[in-house]
């Protein structure tokens, strides 16, 4: 009984565990006033290859993406983002409510914005000024909700289009990681080299219990993050304990190795639906989400066997979404295709 | 060297990481649909002793209280609280900016609101109507921020004149375990049998990692408590840890024990202050806080010797907070109290 | 030089001033406790036949439909709206700031909604509780955005749909009076007996200088109205002025007299364009406004003739509009018409 | 009967009827784009004597200080102001909705603003950096909600802490024009040459049916006005009878003398409040407005005799507010003096 319900039904990996239990030692001050916070600049700073980027830890993915969203825009701004996205359609109107705008959406092959689609709403909204809600940032999702990965030209050529129109461009990286590994570039190439402004650096979704950071690559941009994170109740007062899941993740590649693994075990997932007969892939895998088309009848079957998968019927009323996590056993990807043949 | 800056300072009570491991055995249902999560309600309605209560662990003590005051009130309401309030002074913002609401703050000796002070402000709203924000409810905090605990009588009267005026009465419970120890009564006395609505019940200054937990005692009122906590971005996916906090915290009576710890400590710690020649409490000790005037010399002495505590500007320009934690060592306090001594 | 840019660009109507005028004599108390905005409810309960609504002036359209709106939805909900509709792409995100909530807008034919189009975001919403904008009321304009008028059926439907979900129903009247001579139906027909909750009742493209009213036909609807009209910016101090404009529309039913004229400009004007070579309407002309299909060409001559509208993108390249008003002289249109012959 | 209630009791001087009436020659764009609107720029830069005004017209008070306040602040940020204040007792919590932010009450004799408390607050907020509301901007009223004029000394001292915090200056001058007769100064040194960077400037208090505007005397914080003047629903389409309003004021010095009949209608009646056994005044009178201490029995008899002023509890059990109009007929004056003699 195989579980691709989501990378978040997955628990802690042990490493950082054990990081938070060796954070537990002794007193340290409040607020990410503490070492083991403090030293997570620097360590992002390296990892990222960039010598002034500006580091917020948060509890939550919808958290990061609002909170950032919150800090670039004005109240009668929007943000532009692919009609898909989590931030127009999983965080139940939070980015609108934090920032006090609007969510642009737009259609995109693969998940993905387009310049095209982007210039189209900076059109539109220059037409009949104040009337229209003014573009305030764009933001793009990498891994995609549908599976998919822009490659670095496609970040670019969106990074272009945002900076022509001064336009932050913000990443929802819940599964940034995955999508590192996908295009098996550094993390500075799929971000600020690419125009990226600011990026929701997930942690969750990758073997942390409760971690994610806002990046800010434009220290003008961080100015004012520390007050919208506090406003809007992503600081956490035992802050070291946010940190050091984030430290644990970079340490000794962890990430690279859980979000090899599931990328691995999607890519297997998905070669076998694609083989079966009656089945298909609804995108490429690319990162650790397969979106497939299943007969009723046999996703019906699949389901009473015990296997964990959503119907996504957003993308059609026969496609289904299978995540594969950092801990999803290679068997039960077996077992499941196994069951998936005589479905 | 003693550190009374904070009860967040501390790290997190050896079984709460216990309990955090053991919860991350297997895979588990994201957003609270797991087991841990579900019997959490039980567990409190248990020690409650009521049927109906509902509960939503949320992040951290700002989101608790902000998340259960934007689902009391309307836009054009607001929330009465005492002008030293958490909610007030310390949050940013942040339940104004949740509710859409505004704070109408009180004086109040002690720390504490007064049924008259609530009658006055009602009365104020009721002449002209409509430009003045409506009262939508009241909000108290137990142990107070000024260090001291309401009585029962106490709460029972402003859960009377709440009430009166059909307004819901929030409780914010950052120290809740240690005003339950101070008047050594059961939480239900200290919260919905004398009137209280809706509870904000801390965990994080009380030995846990970051885990506080919106407690509904009316299920009306916690009927859409769901959609406020998600859009307020205090839903967690891998909601079990932090369930798991408050359970491990009721575990054997582990509140008990780490809030009676705090308090004794910060007793110790008062009455050793109020011996001092040239310091004297600002308040009554009741709970894991004391309030003191000391000289400045003195204040410079102690913190130069590495002893951590705030100036308390709010409450006068001598007074300055120390706080206990359940992790206080009884030898900080004497050694403390030496050098207060000589200082 | 024929002027079809808006029917806002018309002046006020003579009988409107005459009213301001006369409203002049003597002091009033303010805030709408004059005999002038007490006498507007039973005037509005007799046009609409129906004993028990509320009325409440208010600036502008735009303030109507987002004062409407913000006091039927809480913070996580959405207002389902066609994807062209004012409140979606004309109000700068006003409804969306005053209420908290999120614009669900739906495509459709003639810019109307359909009971299909709602009963999919309904369910929609249902299937990830929480994560999603749960639908809080419907909002339909009459006459559309795009020149079209719903027939009694078709708002009966929508009221079906949005009564089985408990969704209340708000209507946008900008152009009511020009929709009720369409449809040749009674104002009540065209509204609550068609199972319309709250509207927006226009006056300023008919021919007031500023006043349009929220009319709710649900009391409990209204019960706190007031305070969202204050604290949102739309309660006039000298309220006589706005509620004597809606009088004056009413009175010998000039609001008749009005929308007639525009709306037999409009047809006047729809003909000569439908029948001019190279040309096409783009929807039927039901109300004030003309769509149509016209050469780049033929265009922009008419514009360098002086004539003035609007090109109209978002319904297509070679989209232009035309809206006709109260006072729009016949022989402007005959103007333009004789210039659209041989542009 | 004298009607001492309020200003905006007042009808609707002739000279602005009008002036709306000559402006309802043919068609004119809307939105602003009109040549009377546009007109009103270069006649204010006149009257201010300052070459880089920019002025957006508004329907009322509450939406001229909102829609000022939320252009100036950040969500996270305060507004400072008196605790008696327009915009944080009579507003409904408008400007904090609006803006996002949170009112940061002071008291200070005579209904003004010090700089020694504005110093406090700044030097407050800076000891829990994020924790506290960061102070945004300072709001003055002039004249003042207790019937007081801060002299330009004063407000240079407040422009001149502000400049030192970089916080903006904004005035609510709903009696602007009251105050500046009061003052017997200019607009100009009452306002920039002072330190004021944003007026809200009244006109409705003053005559006109329902017109003020936002000036910004910096047109860098006048960037945006426009966009958050629309989406907070303070943009009229037919914006020609908006500043047709405001034009007609200044017109043959019209608010010159409308201003100065009011304040000496209120002196009048002032002295002879003060000359009455058993009364008094609570504060001076400078501008139109008396508040005077006056024995309830008194209190009850004047009004028993149709006399119109409010009871002003905020300042005591025993004050009464009395305001006086450009209309105020002397004769009432003098009748209500009669009466309060042998109350």
């Amino acid at each position: 009984m195989a579980n691709f319900a989501s990378d978040n039904t997955s628990g802690v990996h042990p490493k950082i565990l054990e990081a938070l239990i060796k954070a537990n030692e002794g007193d340290a001050p409040a607020y990410g006033a503490d070492e083991i916070s403090a030293g997570l600049t620097a360590r992002l700073r390296d990892f990222f290859e960039h010598d002034a980027l500006e580091v917020f830890p948060v509890f939550n993915g919808s958290g990061a993406n609002s909170v950032a969203i919150a800090s670039l825009l004005k109240s009668f701004e929007g943000f532009i983002c692919h009609k898909f996205a989590h931030v127009n359609q999983d965080e139940c109107g939070m980015p609108e409510f934090f920032s006090g705008g609007k969510a642009l959406p737009l259609s995109g092959l693969l998940g993905k914005l387009t310049p095209e689609g982007i210039e189209k709403i900076v059109a539109h909204s220059q037409i009949h000024m104040v009337h229209h809600v003014r573009p305030g940032c764009v933001t793009i999702t990498q891994a995609t909700e549908e599976g998919t990965v822009y490659d670095l030209e496609e970040i670019q050529e969106i990074g272009a289009v945002c900076q022509k129109h001064a336009l932050p461009l913000h990443m929802d990286g819940a599964r940034f990681y995955n999508a590192v590994m996908a295009l098996n570039c550094t993390p500075a190439e799929m971000t600020w080299k690419a125009g990226v402004d600011v990026l929701s650096l997930g942690g969750t979704k990758n073997g942390a219990m409760m971690a994610e950071a806002i990046v800010y690559f434009n220290s003008e941009q961080a100015k004012d993050a520390p007050f919208y994170r506090k406003q809007l109740g992503q600081l956490a007062s035992k802050h070291r304990y946010l940190a050091v899941q984030i430290h644990a993740l970079l340490e000794d590649d962890l990430w690279r190795q859980n979000a090899t693994h599931a990328n691995q075990m999607a890519q297997k997932l998905g070669e076998g639906i694609a083989n079966c007969e009656g089945c298909s892939l609804y995108n490429p895998v690319q990162a650790n989400e397969v979106f497939a088309h299943l007969p009723l009848k046999t996703a019906e079957t699949l389901e009473a066997k015990g296997h964990q998968f959503y119907p996504w019927t957003l993308l059609g009323a026969d496609v289904y979404r299978f995540v594969a996590s950092f801990n999803t056993p290679k068997a039960d990807v077996e077992a499941f295709l196994a069951d998936l043949k005589v479905a």
